[in-house]
């Protein structure tokens, strides 16, 4: 179940540098590819950022402390155990994978950064995916993009991917990535896990400026069910490949920036029309708020209402829960007769209560439809901030009584 | 569905100076009690606490406004529509029922306090209300407290009350108390619905404190989905009518808060064991921790996390959901290493990890009880706080998805 066609662009351009390869190292399931090895350039620079859950996975902090001190030459990612909840055996586990992917390839252990996604507390199979290695380095392939999309998926019930090319001066930039997550879903810092890379030629600090502001705007505005997991990662690659050098307060910073948000964005939407049990794809928009905190507050409180979403899943234009939510959020001295809301382009609530002009049928008709924005304007400041979310189904509680082992 | 065996009191003892008269005005079905009129002798204080959700329903205005000025004599509650998110009109229908009520009996409109419980959103149905009163008088009995409690039910699936004496010094004092709440609970100063009446003689003040303090040790720390109610309002009266005076300081008030504390934490547990699709009762408890704050902060998360609540649905003694929530409730520089985590009496994670000594089918015997406490121990304070929940059940889903009019 996921809502909308499938997401996955048509065409997903190769970027030079950066090379990919999948094996399968039967970590839940025999057969099953989940270990994807990503090999960089030598002048690939590389920046990301990470889970800010204190229980952060044993591989985020050893990818955190290795991408600080050398350029990364490889990622490492499997799927299938989060290698989270492990204690001092799982920094073991980790970097015994590093190693021995170094080993393989002539280059130091710190230039691996390892990443792990799937069932947490469970010690990690590092002799499986060590086995698994030779054959994921044997397929490496500048191809292999939707591949590796499927290799990191979870309970994703469908890959996600997406791609673009800049035309600038009469050069070229692409930029391709990929991203999974399904539940666990409210990423603080980044999402389960994103890689994107470029072949522009990007000094590090300035590629850590634009990971950070396009992960801000699109993996951190979204939740499927408002717990953060301590796997997130998000990973930003410039290859420097495509000769174009891209530097600080430039017009072309500006440019990629832009195509860069933009491939971030559809790579989270993607995540959130993926929720687990998700059969409605909802954007919570938050106007008139007097800071972005004070808006980012109301949209979470309604976007994770349990009774919000499952009057949402119900196609139950119940304005009464959304009231109720926005009174809770927690907002100083808020006025709410000058709040007004609105589906799509219906006005249901304002001055306390129902619209004057609602009906219950012009509400019914929005609430019908798989994409649904709900609009709130608080009419105290400018700010004006969006996130994204699902419905709450019978799905999902299956999906999460019955997934573990 | 609720979890364990009905805890309504066997005996319910009457309060001398408190009758209530029960009747039906055909709010949502016919023939269905909805209406309850409490009358209070003319020696009775009144105190409440009320819903801090900024979209406080009318009623909720209306009773603060009343009670501040006045000695209420009436209180005149209604189920199947809670008079919210009704604005200026939802004002004016509050004080007709309180005029209508003050009518029939010759008090003033202003010591009558209304209470609404039901659908948001819906006007009021004022004439059927009135309607109903004169059946209400006539039926006014000091031992209609059962009846009281089935009566404000809305999605509840059972009637609470609690009910006890102290006897001190020769003298006796009767509490007896009733409330009402399913779902929208996480109250913020009270629950759904809470009334509890004591003979005692007590100033207003004295009552207040004694309200306000009882109401912060239960209402207060109870969860079923998050979504604090727009209606919430908790009363105690102490009639008078016993002769037995209750002052501030003294040995009796302490032993009265005692009793009282636990009249509301019964009614308290109550509601939560009998929450929307509840299977399971669940105790959260923090302790070692730097403040109350924190310590609720981290309960709360653990809590209302929706893959905590499943995996409690489930049986499942999923460890690592329980850690990820602990590690993203936003504790500042919290040491993941000196954390423990218990169910029961069973340790199952410490040191940042699954406990050496765990065993799954340890973990599987604990959680397949209807009854559960998490401990978690942060290991660098000294506050303890517990907060009470429920399971996310599939109906929890069906009910809210399908509830409303």
């Amino acid at each position: 179940m996921a809502v909308g066609p499938s997401t996955l662009a048509a065409v997903l351009h190769p970027v030079k540098g950066v090379r990919i390869g999948i094996a399968s190292a039967g970590i839940k399931k025999p057969g099953r590819k989940d270990v994807v090895v990503f090999e960089l350039a030598e002048s690939a620079t590389v920046a990301g950022v990470f889970t800010k859950n204190a229980f952060c996975a044993a591989p985020v902090t050893v990818a955190k402390q290795h991408l600080a001190k050398t350029s990364p030459r490889y990622l490492l990612i499997n799927t299938g155990n989060a290698n989270a909840g492990t204690g001092e055996i799982g920094m073991a586990d980790a970097n015994s994978c590093c190693v021995a992917l170094a080993e393989l390839t002539g280059f130091s252990a710190e230039q691996v950064l390892p990443f792990s996604t799937g069932v947490i507390g469970e010690k990690l199979p590092v002799e499986k995916i060590v086995a698994a290695l030779p054959q994921a380095l044997a397929d490496f392939s500048e191809g292999n993009w939707e591949a590796a999309a499927t290799g990191i998926m979870t309970t994703d019930t469908r890959p996600k991917a997406t791609s673009r090319q800049i035309d600038w001066q009469g050069q070229s930039i692409t930029i391709t990535g990929i991203s999974k997550g399904a539940g666990m879903i409210k990423p603080n810092m980044a999402t389960m896990l994103g890689y994107v890379a470029c072949d522009a030629q990007i000094d590090t600090s300035l590629l850590q400026e634009i990971v950070s502001e396009a992960a801000e705007a699109s993996f951190n505005r979204i939740t499927v069910d408002g717990d953060t997991s301590t796997n997130d990662a998000c990973v930003l690659i410039a290859s420097g490949t495509s000769g174009v050098i891209v530097t600080a307060d430039s017009e072309l910073r500006a440019l990629l920036q832009a195509e860069i948000n933009a491939v971030f964005l559809e790579l989270a939407h993607a995540i959130v029309r993926d929720g687990e049990g998700a059969t409605k794809f909802v954007a919570v928009k938050v106007a008139g708020a007097n800071s972005v905190e004070e808006a980012l507050k109301v949209a979470y409180t309604v976007a994770e209402s349990p009774l919000v979403k499952t009057a949402l899943f119900a196609s139950d234009p119940n304005w009464g829960r959304i009231l109720a939510a926005i009174g809770r959020a927690g907002v100083d001295q808020l006025n709410v007769d000058a709040i007004a809301v609105h589906l799509d382009d219906v006005l249901i609530a304002e001055k306390g209560g129902r619209a004057a002009s609602y009906t219950e049928a012009a509400g019914a008709a929005v609430m019908k439809q798989e994409e649904i924005t709900i609009s709130i304007n608080l009419n105290r400041g400018d700010v004006t901030e969006t996130v994204w979310t699902t419905d709450f189904s019978y799905d999902y509680v299956k999906i999460n009584a019955e997934y573990r082992s």
